[in-house]
């Protein structure tokens, strides 16, 4: 059995040697990082994304007669990245200055209509440290209720459907539900285990 | 109450009107994909970003006396997007050809050393369908044990650790493992909810 080299205590983070600019992605500046490998002092070029923090917030319907457990409230888009259908959580990006709390509530109403007095934050992730350098933040809004019309960006397009909250692990082991922060944000209130 | 709008069937593609190549990212290559808005008929520019393949590992030691649940493999590593360590299950880049298996006990032999006998499939997730193009193939690999010496590439810099197997799901509320691709491979073989 092989011993796990290399020990913990070496472990020391890069230098950076110089970073560029890149182009505008729209959704991210670019940036090329030059560091300095800590251990060989060999020089890299690494890619970082900039983006700005993101939400997503698992929206569960009152419970009422006919859906006793609530509703999970999905949208429905088409996705430029895999040029296919999604069904995702509603999220979004947090605007400059604005606390992600309420860039949640925002947009909960804007993308689903819906609106919630019961929120709880289900903690953060990093969406992909190798190169992107935000966290996305999860919500949880329950006894959600549509009380308004839809306020969409004109560039996008969005139908609200509604999954039964039993049936939402079901969803994911299926492939509906395939964005990865669709899922972390799941996994704090849903058991997701199983479905291979 | 509002009606959900708008109604399923009128949600539609977007057509691609053109496609403009951009820089070459390293881990990514830029495009910008101009789309018509199925509903407006308004032109949009939209980034896409293509990336191959990615596979990540949930890798459970062989029960012991002193670990009767296994550890969880997981690698220590400086992450260039977000400028700090970082602790993940093993995972990486699909190589052109290979298939995803493959990939997986590639990865977690070179990044950990580690090697098992056996491999299920967890399925697959979509790191990002916003802008990314590509799928990541979460597997679990258990009874694992440590029988090679790492084989990284000059550009990485990785230490190897073990995690009590129960103590896992801590380990994702506290933020020790923060990266939303390991925390949606593990949802689906540890039980992640609560921590909030």
């Amino acid at each position: 059995m092989t011993d796990l080299p290399p020990a913990l205590d070496e472990l020391r983070p890069w230098q950076l040697v110089s970073s560029t600019r890149g182009a505008n992605l729209l959704v991210a500046r670019h940036r090329i990082d030059r560091l300095r490998h800590p251990r060989s002092g060999v020089e890299f070029d690494r890619t970082v994304l900039e983006v700005p923090g993101w939400v997503n917030i698992v929206a569960r319907t009152r419970p009422s007669d006919d859906h006793p457990a609530g509703q999970l409230v999905v949208v429905r888009q088409f996705r430029f990245g895999t040029g296919r259908m999604s069904v995702e959580i509603p999220g979004g990006v947090i605007d400059p200055g604005e606390e992600h709390r309420t860039a949640a509530l925002r947009e909960l109403r804007e993308e689903t209509g819906h609106t919630s007095d019961r929120w709880t934050y289900l903690g953060s992730v990093e969406p992909n440290p190798a190169f992107l350098t935000n966290v996305c933040h999860h919500w949880l809004a329950e006894d959600c209720e549509a009380t308004h019309a839809l306020d969409l960006d004109p560039g996008e397009d969005i139908a609200v459907e509604l999954i039964d909250w039993p049936d939402v692990a079901a969803r994911v082991h299926d492939g509906t539900l395939a964005h990865t922060l669709v899922v972390s944000a799941l996994a704090r209130v849903v058991d997701l285990r199983g479905g291979y």
